[in-house]
C-alpha cells in the first residue's frame, strides 16, 4: 500500500532487461551508441517530428531547467502556475540554470486558463530595459494537482504563446498517463498544440532514472547540447540512459504502464469517495489524488500501514483541523489487491 | 580490442544484480532509502571517516562540480593542473556551479608538485578586493596523463594547501586505480594526506553511472545537499545510484576491477614499448597509456581493428609527422586476449 | 512642472560644490581618501551605530542588488513586496546578484502588513532541500506607492524576520523623506526596529549619483567589499561619490531636502484633490502622488506643459477608459510657483 | 609628486564646469536626455561610425565586463593577455557578468603577438560539447605594461579573430594616450583594426567617473542594454555621465590632455633613465613607467615625498634584492615642476 510517489514505485523488468544486455558489452560513450541514435529516431517517430531533437538526462529537474535555460535569456520570465514542480520541487534549480525569474500565476486545479496567460502576456509589453522581459510560458501535463489539460485549453495556450512570441515549455514528468487520459497522439499533446521544448518523463512511470528532453525548434539544439554537458548532465555511459528508454517506447510499453496506473487510480478515488466524508480537493483524471480525509480515517489508514503524504499545498497543517488533505499517487505496478485492501482497511 | 575510454567498458555483472534486486519493490524516494543508508554507512567504514558525509551523483563532471562550488566562493580561485579534467573536459561546468576562476598551474605528467602550489598559494597573498581570492585547490588521482601521486607528494601538497587555509579537492574518477597502484588504504589517499573533498568514481571502472562524494569536513554538508538539489543532481529513485555503488563496493570488488585494469595496462604498455619506435610519454602507473607512436604502426593498428583515440593534448595532431601520439585505455573488462591481440598486431 | 521623477530633478549646489573641491587635487583610489573615511564616520555617527560597515555605489539598484546578495544565499528566497522596484524596476538586478529567488508578497499601499511577512515565513517552514530556503526580508520605505512604515509596523516586521532568523534589507531610496513624514531619527527608521542592511539613498534627493549602503551587522562586510568590486561598483575616483554624500548629510541637507520635497507633495495634493474627479490611490505621505485624474483634466494638464506620467500598476491602461491613473513625483528643486501654476490649470 | 595611479589625479575643470551646468536644471532620466543624444552622435562622428551603438557607464570594470559578456556566452572562453585587467584587477568581473573562462596567453611587454591569438584559436578547434569554446579576445591598449599596440599588429589581431569567426574587445581604459602615441585616427585603432567593442576610458584621463563602450556590431546593442540595466550599471541621472564625456570629446580635450600625460611620461623616463642602475621593465610608450630601481634610491625618492606603488607584477618582491621594480604613473595634471622636483631627488 505504497501512495507516497510513483517515485517510490518499482522499475519494470523490461528496462532491467535492456540495461542488462547493454551492459554486456562495449559501446560508444556520451551518446555515440547505437541505442541512443535508435531512441532518438523511435522518439522522432512517435511524436511525428522528423526534426526535432532529442536529448536524454538522468532527472526530471535537469530536463525542465535545461530546457527553460535554452528557450529563456537571464533577463526574462517565465510564467508558470504557482503550484508547479518548477516552483516548489526543485530548490531554484530553473533559475540555477536560466537566472531567469519566474513569474508565478493562478488557476484552479493547478492548470493555467488560457485567459490567464495571455492577459500576463499582453501586460508585459512594451518591454522597456527597467523591466524583466517576457520569456516563456511553461506547462505542467499532468499538472501537479493531478489534472489533465485537455488538447482544446492547450492549443489555446499555446496560440497565446505564439502570439506573444514566446516558446511553450511542457513539463511532462508524467506525459504518459496525460496520453491515456486524453486517448490523443504525442504530437497532439505537444507540438500541435504548440509546444516548443518537452520534458519527457520516464522515471515515474517504470524507469530507474531517465527522462527525455524533445525539441520541436532544433534551432534550440546546439545550445541545448553545450548545457546540457556544461551542468554535468552528460552521462559518459549514455547508452544506460538510452536503453531505459528504448525499452519504455517499445511496444507502447509507456502507454500501458500508464494506462494501468490511471486505472488504479480511478478505482482508489472511486471506492474512498463513497467512504463517509471524504471529498476530492481536484478532479482524478491521472494517477494522483488529491482527498480530504476525516482525520480519524486518516488515522485509520495509517494505523492499517498505508503510505500516503499530506498534501504539501496545505502545510503546514492545522492539527486541530477534523479533516487532513492528502495526496496519494499510484503506479504502474499499483496492484488490485493493495487497493482493495486500502478500501477495505477504510469502509471497516 | 576497445581502449578508446573506460567508459566505453560494460558494467559489471554484480551491478546488475544489484539494481535488479532495487527494481523489485517499493522504496522512499531521494535517498531516504535502506540501501543509500548501507552505502553511507560502508564509505564512511572503508574511509575510517565516521564524520565524513556522503552523496551520490550520475557524473563525475556532476561531482566534481558540486564539490569545487561548496569549497570555493565566486570570488575565489581553484588551483588546478593545466591538463586535468575540471579545465578541459567538463565545458565549463567548475565555473558554472561555483562562478569561481580556475587558475592553471603546469607539472609534469599531468601531476603538481608541492612547490608549484604553495608557490602560487604563496603569490596570491595579500588578498585585497582587485584580484580574485585564493579558493581552493583540485587535484586529479589518477591523474589526466596516467600517473599517480605518492602518498608523500600527496600529503605535502594537503598540507601547502592547509598552510594557505584553502581545502583541498580530489578528482578520484580512478581513485581505485590509484588505490591498487599505491597499495595504500582509502584514509591514506584522501583525508589523511589533506583531501577535504573527494569525487569518488564509480563509472569508469564497472558501475553504470554512479559517483559518490565524500566531504570530510561535514561543515560543507548542508550547502552540499542544497546545491545537488539545485543542480538537477539529486535522483528520485536515488536507490539505483545506492545500489551500483553498493556493489561497487562490497568484499572490495571495486579495488579487484581497478586491479584488473592496471594488470591489462602494464601488460599492453610492456609489449607495445617493445616494439620498435614506440615510445611511452608517461610513466604507465595505472589504466592509462600515453605512447607516441610510428605512423606507420598506427595505420596497422587502426587496420586490424584497435579502437583508441589520439592523445587530445597533441590536437589537432600534424599529419605529415612520422609519429601520432595516442591514448589507450584498458577497464576491468579488458581481457588478456584483446591485449595480446593486439600486441600480434603490432609486432607483425 | 516636471513632476515624472525626482530622478529628472537637479543636483544641489552645495553637492557640486564638493564635487568641485574634491576634482582639484590627488587623492587615494578605491576609496583610501579621507572623503571616504569623512563620510563612512559621519554616517556611522548619525545612525548610532559605530560598528556599522558603510559602502558607495552609484546606484540604488546597486545597492539594493549587492546587499541582497550578500544577505541571502542562491538557494533561498527574498519576501518582498509585489510592486516593490526590486521587482519592477530593475531588470533582474537583484536575480542576477544574487541568484536567489523574490517571493512576491501582496499588500496594501505598496507596504507589506507584518503578519503577511510572519505568515510567509511560518509556511517556509520546515525547509527540506526540494524547496528554495528562506533567505530575507525586503522592504522599501518610502514604498513604491507613496507610503511610509511608521516606526510600530517597521519594529513587528523587523521582530518577525528575527524570529524566523532571517535578516531584513531597507531600501531606502527615499530614506530621507521617510525620515521627515515620521519624524524619527534614522537609527530608530533601521536597525533599532531591525533592520540587517540599508540602501541608503542620495541620488533622487538632490545627489548626482549616488547612494550608501549600511550595513548594521559588520559580519557582512568583507563579503560585501568583494561582491562590490566583482559587481563593477567599486569606482577609482571614489571620493566623487564621498563627496556628494558628505555635502548631503553636512548641516541636515538630506532632511531639509527631503522636507521640501514632501512639503511640495502636500501642497499639490491638497490642491489637485479639491478638483473635481480627481482621487488619490493611496495616501501622500512623502513626495509621491498616485492620483486617478478624470481624462479631460489629465488632456488638460498635459496641454498645459505639467510633465508626469502614467502610473506603471496601472499600464497598460484602458483608453476609453474616462479616467486615467497617474504618478506625481515632487523633489527638492520643484518650487511653491510650479504647483501653483499646476494648480491653477487644473483649477481653471 | 603622484605617480601611483592616474586614477589618482584631479579632474579636469572643463568636465566640473559641465557637471554643474548639467546640474542646474530638469532632465530626462536613464539616457532619455539631449547630452547623451549629443554624446552618442560625437562619438559615432570621432569614430566614423555611423552604425554604431555607444553606452556610459561609471567603471572600467563595468565597460569591460558588459562588453565581454555580451560578446561571449558563458560555454565560450575570452582569449587575453595574462597580465590584463580582466585578468588581474577586477576580482573576477567578467566572470561574474559572463560566466565564461578566461584563457590566459603569454606575450611581451604586456601585449599579445598575432601569431599567439590565431594559434591558440587555431587549438581550439575542433569545437566539441567537451570543451569551452572559443568565444572571443580581448586586449588592452595602452596595455597594463604601458606599451602601446601598433596599428599593424592590431589589424593582424583582428584579423586573426575575424578568421576564426570571434569578435574583438578592446580594453580602452587608456585608448586616448594611445592614440596620441600612435597619432592616428579612433576609427583606425577601433574597428578598421577589427575591433568589434571598445571599451573607452575617460576616469583616467581627467574624468570623475565615466566611460563609454562602442558596439561597432549593432547587433549586439539590446543585449548589451538589458545587461547594463540589470548590472546595476544604468545611471539614472545618466547625464551626469553624458555631461563629462561630452566635456572630454570636446575641441579635442581628450588628445590633448593625453598628450600632456605623455610628454611627462618620457619626460619621467629620460631622467630616471640617466640615474645610476635605473633600468626599464618595458618601453615606456604613454604615460606609465615600469621601472627597476636601486633599493637605495628607492627609499631616497619615498623619503623625498614620491608617491608610486611596487610593481604589482613583482609581488611580493624580495626585500633582500638590491633593486625594486616600480610603477609610475603620469596623468594630465602632472606638472614640469612635479617631474623635475622628482628627477632633482634622484640625481642628489
Amino acid at each position: 500500500m505504497w501512495f507516497t510517489s510513483d517515485n517510490a514505485g518499482p522499475a519494470h523488468p523490461n528496462v532491467i532487461r535492456a540495461m542488462s544486455r547493454a551492459a554486456s558489452s562495449y559501446s560508444g560513450s556520451y551518446g555515440s551508441d547505437a541505442l541512443t541514435e535508435g531512441v532518438t529516431a523511435r522518439i522522432r517517430e512517435l511524436f511525428e517530428a522528423p526534426e526535432a531533437s532529442v536529448y536524454l538526462v538522468a532527472t526530471g529537474t535537469a530536463a525542465n531547467a535545461l530546457s527553460l535555460a535554452t528557450l529563456c535569456p537571464p533577463w526574462a520570465t517565465i510564467y508558470c502556475h504557482r503550484q508547479s514542480h518548477v516552483v516548489d520541487d526543485e530548490c531554484g534549480a530553473p533559475e540555477f540554470y536560466s537566472n531567469a525569474r519566474l513569474t508565478l500565476l493562478e488557476g484552479d486545479n493547478g492548470k493555467l486558463a488560457p485567459d490567464t496567460v495571455a492577459e500576463a502576456l499582453r501586460r508585459a509589453a512594451p518591454q522597456g530595459v527597467h523591466n524583466v522581459q517576457k520569456g516563456a510560458v511553461s506547462i505542467t501535463q499532468v499538472s501537479e494537482r493531478g489534472t489533465v489539460y485537455d488538447l482544446k485549453t492547450l492549443r489555446a495556450i499555446g496560440a497565446a504563446a505564439k502570439a506573444a512570441g514566446v516558446p511553450l515549455h511542457m513539463d511532462g514528468a508524467r506525459f504518459a498517463n496525460a496520453l491515456q487520459a486524453l486517448d490523443c497522439t504525442p504530437a497532439e499533446m505537444s507540438w500541435k498544440a504548440g509546444v516548443t521544448a518537452l520534458s519527457l518523463g520516464g522515471t515515474k512511470n517504470g524507469l530507474m532514472a531517465a527522462e527525455a528532453v524533445v525539441l520541436f525548434d532544433p534551432a534550440y539544439a546546439w545550445e541545448f547540447e553545450l548545457r546540457r554537458k556544461r551542468g554535468a548532465q552528460l552521462l559518459s555511459k549514455h547508452r544506460f540512459l538510452a536503453a531505459q528508454m528504448q525499452a519504455y517506447l517499445e511496444d507502447e510499453l509507456w502507454r500501458s504502464l500508464a494506462e494501468t496506473a490511471n486505472a488504479r487510480a480511478a478505482q482508489l478515488a472511486a471506492g474512498l469517495l463513497g467512504v463517509d466524508g471524504v471529498t476530492a480537493l481536484h478532479p482524478v483524471e491521472a494517477n494522483m489524488l488529491f482527498l480530504r480525509l476525516p482525520r480519524a480515517l486518516h488515522g485509520t489508514l495509517q494505523a492499517g500501514g498505508a503510505k500516503y503524504g499530506e498534501d504539501s499545498a496545505s502545510m503546514p497543517s492545522n492539527p486541530d483541523s477534523p479533516t487532513i488533505d492528502v495526496r496519494m499517487v499510484t503506479n504502474w505496478a499499483t496492484t488490485r489487491d493493495a487497493i482493495e485492501q486500502l478500501l477495505s482497511i477504510a469502509q471497516s
